[in-house]
């Protein structure tokens, strides 16, 4: 039986383009693995590792118009957009490569014996040793920045994990181009090409995970798909890690005062957000906590206002036009529920923005209002008006975990009068990233970086984006007693790399 | 229905001592669970924190003479040893008050804006924060070190996260004691004493792990309770990080050199390691590779003269011993297998240490053999025979994840002569931690300690000894764009605690 046709498929018109690959079987997926494996050791050289992810990206770089096409053709996100997140994933590969560099991800510890402690401490020696093959499953939404070059790619490549990458059916034209570049760079660098593997298919991801070589995992996407593989590799006689990022609501939560100074800018600022790249964002303001009365009246006029001037916008695939279209109908018909702007769609393959609102006592009680609760993937976000703090901390109790938390405050609360402290406190729970005076959309690449948060938003409590989420993919090893002549360099004595590392105790960079 | 009751049992009789509790019930560990919930915030302070691990650590040594006698009298480890393990636990609480104090573990990174970056970066301060509540599971085999005020719970604590404890049946009386020692201590710092609950019983083990209040857990214990206990963690609605150590064979190679060098010394020393605590630690070396001919006979039959002169001793309980005795004979019967040193029963209550031996070939091919490549809890070894250096690469490539692996070599091995590199590196990717010329029993409380390794070892890649055992309990978070005034002091740019920290992509410490 020969194996299933991938199809690129343009979302603008819904119809095929052109047949891509096929999807692979188990052998397939078997032998992508085995490849990976097998390019474990060239890979452990800090050097050559950082060379190739920098490689990759000026080969991405040079490549751009022709990628940057593919991917448009594919995902309907536009030149502009896909022009910075092609820029931001060399950006990120290069990053990686200056954290390769400087070494202090290996985390080392030397300890000299020490008879004083109780058990007495002989020689000990401990660093991070990469983790093995990583299964990499790429988003719909970041055809670059989240996909086969994108930051699960970069950082186990950082770490020295070969990669095998389960393609996302909105892109595979577009991810056999940038595989192929990654091949292209690891030929460069005497790396062998199976070090960055690529599989199609539903069915080739849930073998991936089972795979046994497969040592750990890398996901971003829905709840129900992330989760179904968080439960295969958690079912493998030998579990791995899946870090996971699921889905996320993203709360927003504008104070009295806030919406009192400026509630214009506050409403066009979140309508900005919330409509960036048709809503396509796992960083969507999805729910905003607004006050009921007449700042938040003018609020929400603003972000109504510039929601409905909106230009309709295409989503990546039409089974997410479908999904969006049912979402929004379902939560629109909810007791209570208004639609200032109604969202629904525009012809056969386009979707209008739109804004929901609802009193936020409503969604205190449980029941079918709970699914305003739950991300809705596109362009609509929930505006919640609140009569007092009490339905704000209620309504705060009762959400999942999310990627970001929001809080508009005032100039003055931001300067520390009222609670502005409080506030970030009892956001802190919530989320992995905590925002004042901003907006969730857009996150950078950065060391102090956090992409994740509380289950749903991820699986584990690591990050996606930044410097820390190389972490993913090691683990640490230590050495009893190991004479200076048998040890790696990065554990001797003398340092002879520079790297950062705690010795004796002291911390040393 | 009356809830079931607890009994202490003294295992050099089998007769029960005294009834000392009753199972918890789902009503009994929801309340503890809320009670530690309730005492997160006491414990939030780093001062209070440390200063009740410390107080904590003060009482126990305090109390020491009472606190061995009831371990003694449940475990029959002998005060000796129980006294020594009594003071490492304390020895491991102050550590991690020291840990505290210096807060290098807040993994503080800052990030000022810079609109240079590919997204620009805006102002961007994460650390770590507890996660919440911790399920703590007690080990027979460590009835201070490992249990209720043991490494997951001291670590637990110095992290900011209560912990409920759940008391292995081994040592219910003492769980009790050193739970009231906790609790006292927890008071004279104004820590509610809910901070640390116990609970005894199979089932409420199970429930406190489905606890929607419970954020992670520890466990040190068997393959098959900790793997059961990972996979309901794993399956809860929200999943919980679950660090469980489960189980290791440490297998240790002797090179050809090392046994013409020194058989005499290694045969003594691995007679020491294996009969320590009557094989009751997870480090026991399980599986020896000796090479054929007279250098290792000359080891063997050390080690066999001093396992054969080792006194009989009481396992931790008489199940425990029913699985030795079943385990051994098992072990003992297959083709191939002999036992220069017979172990098994000695009288009604105790057991002797002894000696398998097995060609190394008969590992190699899988079938009733696999069972030499399983843990067997109690003293006894299995020493495997290699003809040649792929017999030792082959056998190697079977074992699971362990703990430990060690490796015996001549002195001008460990002088960089000969293999000793490669065999290092060879076995790096099967345990946590790597030994030259020494044995893995004894597991330093110390900065660069790792007691972990490849699952079933542990069911992730963290460790539980040490000080990065901390790490377990905490999640990061960002503040994106929070003004100085409404930030916790960690993330201010003046730095009032002197944390180490990053600073703009500099490491300062």
């Amino acid at each position: 039986m020969a194996a299933a046709p991938v199809w690129s498929v343009d979302p603008r018109t819904g119809k095929r383009r052109e047949q891509v690959a096929a999807e692979a079987t188990a052998e397939d997926v078997d032998a992508a693995v085995r490849a990976a494996h097998e390019a474990r050791g060239p890979l452990a050289g800090r050097a050559v590792r950082a060379a190739f992810l920098r490689t990759a990206a000026a080969l991405l770089e040079a490549d751009r118009d022709r990628l940057v096409g593919a991917a448009d053709a594919e995902t309907a996100l536009g030149p502009a957009r896909l022009t910075g997140e092609l820029a931001r994933t060399c950006y990120q590969l290069r990053a990686f490569a200056d954290i390769v560099d400087e070494g202090a991800f290996l985390d080392v510890i030397i300890d000299h014996p020490d008879d004083t402690a109780t058990p007495p401490v002989p020689d000990l020696r401990r660093y991070k040793v990469p983790l093995g093959v990583v299964a990499v499953y790429s988003a719909s939404n970041f055809p670059f920045a989240f996909s086969v070059a994108g930051g699960d790619t970069a950082s186990a490549l950082a770490a020295g994990c070969p990669v095998v990458v389960k393609a996302h059916p909105d892109h595979p034209a577009l991810s056999e181009l940038v595989a192929e570049v990654l091949r292209t760079a690891a030929a460069r660098h005497g790396i062998p090409e199976g070090v960055a593997g690529l599989v199609h298919g539903l069915e080739a991801g849930v073998e991936l995970i089972k795979h046994p070589l497969v040592t750990a995992a890398g996901f971003t996407g829905s709840v129900r798909g992330g989760r179904a593989l968080f439960d295969a590799a958690a079912a493998r006689p030998v579990p791995i890690p899946f870090h996971g990022e699921l889905g996320s609501l993203n709360p927003v939560l504008v104070t009295e005062a806030a919406a009192a100074e400026r509630a214009e800018a506050i409403g066009a600022g979140l309508a900005g957000s919330m409509t960036l790249g048709t809503g396509q964002f796992c960083v969507k303001p999805g729910l905003v906590l607004v006050p009921a009365g007449a700042h938040g009246d003018r609020l929400v006029k603003s972000l109504a206002d510039a929601v409905g001037g909106t230009a309709p916008g295409v989503l990546l695939d039409h089974r997410m036009r479908d999904n969006f279209l049912a979402g929004v109908a379902e939560r629109a018909r909810l007791e209570g529920v208004e639609s200032p702007v109604a969202p629904g769609a525009d012809g056969e393959h386009a979707v209008r923005a739109g804004v929901l609102t609802v009193p936020a006592r409503r969604l205190t009680a449980g029941g079918a209002h709970d699914l305003l609760l739950e991300e809705c993937f596109g362009p609509v976000t929930v505006v919640a008006r609140y009569a007092d703090e009490s339905e704000v901390t209620a309504v705060l109790s009762r959400l999942p975990g999310n990627l970001s938390a929001t809080v508009q405050l005032s100039a003055e609360e931001a300067a520390g009068q009222g609670r502005g402290a409080q506030l970030l406190a009892e956001l802190t729970p919530l989320a992995g990233r905590v925002l004042v005076n901003g907006w969730p959309t857009g996150v950078a690449v950065a060391p102090a970086q956090h992409h994740g948060g509380p289950y749903p938003a991820t699986t584990s409590t690591s990050t996606s984006v930044g410097g820390t989420a190389i972490e993913r993919w090691m683990r640490p090893v230590a050495y009893q007693n190991a004479p200076e002549a048998l040890l790696p360099p990065e554990l001797r004595d003398d340092n002879p790399l520079g790297l950062p590392r705690r010795f004796n105790g002291r911390l040393e960079r």
